[in-house]
């Protein structure tokens, strides 16, 4: 096998009540990379498609976490990385996670090696670093394993893939206006009042409790941010008549996509997701927004090689 | 029946990582109540052994909860409660929220009425505000449903009952200082730093799935508090050597039980439950202090009535 294109998804982080610790992986849209072997030493990416992105490896998220991969597990084979960005830089849909995950998955799959995915989140997290300021792996973590991800605790990379009810179905839109993480970041409060520590302790444990009991009642009533939603939303235009508009199509639960400015919507079963799409296109359209939407299931598996192996 | 004898259990609030959300109930130790008709209309409580506490409806926990179900559910029947209490006030373990449902729950079997167990929980609730100054039932709900409840809003009396491993089991040691609820409540920051928050959420949302898995491995990792343990520990003396001691006697966690002085560990099994007990009375011994200690199985059932109904 001298090269091998692999897809690797977009992924929700936070997820309302799981800022920072919850994620889930989409299937509809995610990067496409080709990681090709060379016989001249070395890392390289030699092309990017879809983004304006630096090809330097210093700089690129892809580049950085391919470079720590092999800082760990070096080799003799020189290495190319084709990058093909579907995913948009500042989406709020882990466009660097993406980039990360894949990278480090491909090379790793390329060299058909037998590390096994957990243990490949470490390389990936420097990768998403250099994206954000700071390690969080709730992007990460899902755009890897697949499903429905919880991160326990990220400096023993102690995370769990939560089960859910399979008919979910995740409706994205992704208004075109750009939110840097960092930024986001930037205007959360450090200090959080205790009573909503309260709600969303609560919140949280009530979410894994109905993903494990297939309680959709549940899961609706526990898909509630008291942490970030109040300042985050600002930033988004026509946010709360986008979010009563999900619930009133009949969605579980509507939030921010990570940073933003995506919202999702987790809905039960096809049907409902796309009312929901379609109440989201009527609200950002309005207000003359450009936007990309997506209807998705959870995607099982995360990152993988696609059936054209070359 | 014209008379009723009642076991209200003691039980744990918080469970570390749960705080105001989180409780588990106990079958070692609880109140005993015996609940009469008489033929003189009106509430009485006319006897309460092992506490000096008010006979007076309006300032006793129990009274005022009955007072509160029967203002919901009238009757003509005069109603006298005897009180024989074994948890003790200021414990940490529940004892007013034994009282509050020991004394709704009783008078409704008494009448023989069939008001589910989770519809009598707001009436049992307002004899906990006069206790703590206000309505929390991280107690009052596993004292009444059993087992290990979460309380996922407490507005709409949204409580759900967790699953749990049938072979953990608790150790409590009661070092018989007195911290008041209210007073622990008070000594609370009124705001948490953002990072703690992540950390107690991915520790709750572990914990639940740990408890649907029976992974007693992410249990342990879980059973921390990173909200009031440091704060409330300070009121404990020798708090730290008690947790040291249950954790290297192999306890799976060890925290305080509700706002103190008692403390909690819990373990899988007997040999380990009593192992960490030896552990506990040897180091509040040493410091002079008089204690009762406990070890029980969680008990699934709650209050119930004994088997020698009069």
């Amino acid at each position: 096998m001298n090269s091998i294109k692999i897809f690797s998804p977009s992924t929700v982080a936070n997820v309302s009540c799981g800022f920072d610790v919850l994620g889930l992986c989409l299937e509809t849209v995610g990067d496409e990379m080709i990681i090709k072997k060379s016989e001249k030493p070395g890392l390289r990416i030699t092309k990017i498609e879809g983004e304006n992105l630096p090809l330097s490896i210093e700089k690129n998220v892809a580049g950085v976490a391919a470079k720590s991969y092999l800082y760990k597990y070096p080799t003799e084979i020189g290495i190319e990385i084709e990058i093909f960005k579907k995913i948009k830089a500042g989406s709020g849909i882990g466009s660097s996670a993406a980039s990360a995950v894949g990278a480090v998955y491909g090379i790793n799959e390329l060299l058909e090696r037998t590390i096994k995915r957990i243990d490949l989140i470490p390389y990936a997290l420097e990768g998403e670093k250099l994206a954000s300021g700071q390690a969080h792996a709730d992007n990460i973590a899902p755009a890897m394993l697949g499903g429905f991800t919880l991160v326990r605790d990220l400096n023993s990379f102690d995370i769990i893939k939560l089960p859910y009810p399979l008919d979910l179905v995740v409706t994205i839109i992704h208004p075109k206006i750009e939110i840097k993480t960092a930024h986001a970041r930037t205007i959360l409060k450090k200090q959080v009042p205790l009573k909503n520590v309260i709600k969303q302790t609560a919140n949280i444990a009530g979410l894994i409790s109905g993903l494990y009991l297939e309680d959709y009642d549940l899961i609706s009533r526990c898909l509630n941010d008291e942490i970030i939603e109040k300042e985050r939303s600002l930033l988004i235009p026509g946010y709360n008549s986008l979010k009563n508009s999900a619930l009133e199509s009949g969605a579980l639960g509507c939030g921010i996509s990570g940073s933003g400015p995506s919202v999702f919507a987790i809905s039960r079963g096809q049907t409902k997701a796309k009312e929901v799409a379609y109440g989201f296109k009527s609200i950002v359209s309005k207000l003359g927004i450009d936007y990309d939407i997506y209807i998705s299931k959870i995607n099982l598996n995360g990152v993988k090689k696609m059936i054209n192996v070359i």
